[in-house]
């Protein structure tokens, strides 16, 4: 390698000490389940395909480590290595930013834990949707920490069901999964009163949802 | 599980088995370097993150197996496991449906195999820009082979030179790397004029790029 390679790059940020440090973490965290190569390109990986979109990097060692982790665990349960004792629910729309993460939200508060949700986008935006925070500040949600993700083939795996959300065939197919087209009005750029009306929307049909995967789970009480 | 989770979908693709023998038949290939659970993940991820965007889903197989075996083989470049004789390049661009590609196309053109060339985008588009492609068929050059990609981590670890051009921070930081920011107009949706200067401003810099290179590479001839 000549000394033009060797340009090193001031005032950009090399994270990758940060991130060897969370893959080290979650290689103790699924020692047994997965070689430590694997972890680190989740780790690797999960990171890259984060920053390839998200409006502010500050966070990003911190979501990376979170959505590694995740999606670890949802690799674990597909391939039999954990149990997962709750049905689990992923929600697909475009830029996860708005439809899919106003679902994985009212879920999460309809189910208390009874269900697993996940969401994620095809395309996915720089950040949540500013009227679609609003619209769930409003019900005393706080979606501050949540952030877009690209849809990911191990959290598909791990669903029992798949709600896609106007991203088209983005979404692999497995057999043995509940799969379901939700047909909403997209809540990016729509003023807060038009964000309301989709989120009572999605209400509604959360909540049908939540009732038949409860009333015929061995798992409800 | 109840039968309601069973529903299977028709009209569906499932890809699992053909994606499982691509799987096979890569952990054969990159057997001693890789453990197949690493190949596997990056086949089906790799399929995940074309599906997400891929306007055409007829052909995703066999992208999904270059794709997968293109990165493995820069992980592999990455990891000191495989030597490469050459340097290699990256281009990121947004979509990798226009600036991104035309730098790669051009340089693989002046290289002439003596410089591993890739290209990939933060936000990647359906297809190529048909302007482009137009473009670039005017020179003899034929991309109607070529999908856009995201960007991964795998190809910015193999890289020695890391050309951007208009995706921001989205590019992992490596100590070690050249990295360079091209200030190119988006030809996305141009005409055709506007796009032929694009392409004749793209390849005066990757000419320079080039002799720069090979001027001083210990693998020049």
């Amino acid at each position: 390698m000549t000394e033009s390679f060797k340009k090193t790059v001031l005032g950009l940020q090399d994270n990758t000490e940060v991130l060897q440090r969370i893959g080290d973490r979650l290689a103790d965290r699924f020692a047994g389940i997965f070689a430590a190569e694997t972890v680190e390109r989740y780790v690797f990986e999960s990171y890259t395909a984060l920053a390839r979109t998200a409006k502010i990097s500050t966070y990003l060692p911190s979501t990376t480590e979170h959505f590694a982790t995740d999606r670890l665990n949802a690799l674990a349960k597909s391939k039999g290595a954990v149990e997962s004792e709750v049905p689990e629910v992923l929600f697909v729309c475009v830029q996860n930013s708005g439809r899919s993460q106003l679902a994985a939200a009212l879920l999460n508060v309809e189910a208390k834990g009874r269900i697993r949700v996940r969401s994620a986008g095809s395309l996915p935006a720089g950040a949540l949707d500013p009227n679609v925070i609003e619209a769930m500040a409003e019900m005393g949600l706080n979606l501050s920490n949540i952030y877009p993700k690209p849809l990911t083939d191990d959290v598909v795996r791990a669903s029992d069901v798949v709600i896609t959300m106007g991203c088209g065939d983005s979404c692999p197919i497995y057999p043995g999964k509940r799969y379901e087209d939700w047909n909403l009005t997209d809540p990016s750029g729509q003023p807060l009163e038009t964000v309301r009306i989709i989120r009572d929307e999605i209400h509604h049909r959360v909540r049908k949802l939540y009732a038949e995967l409860t009333a015929s789970s061995p798992c409800s009480p």
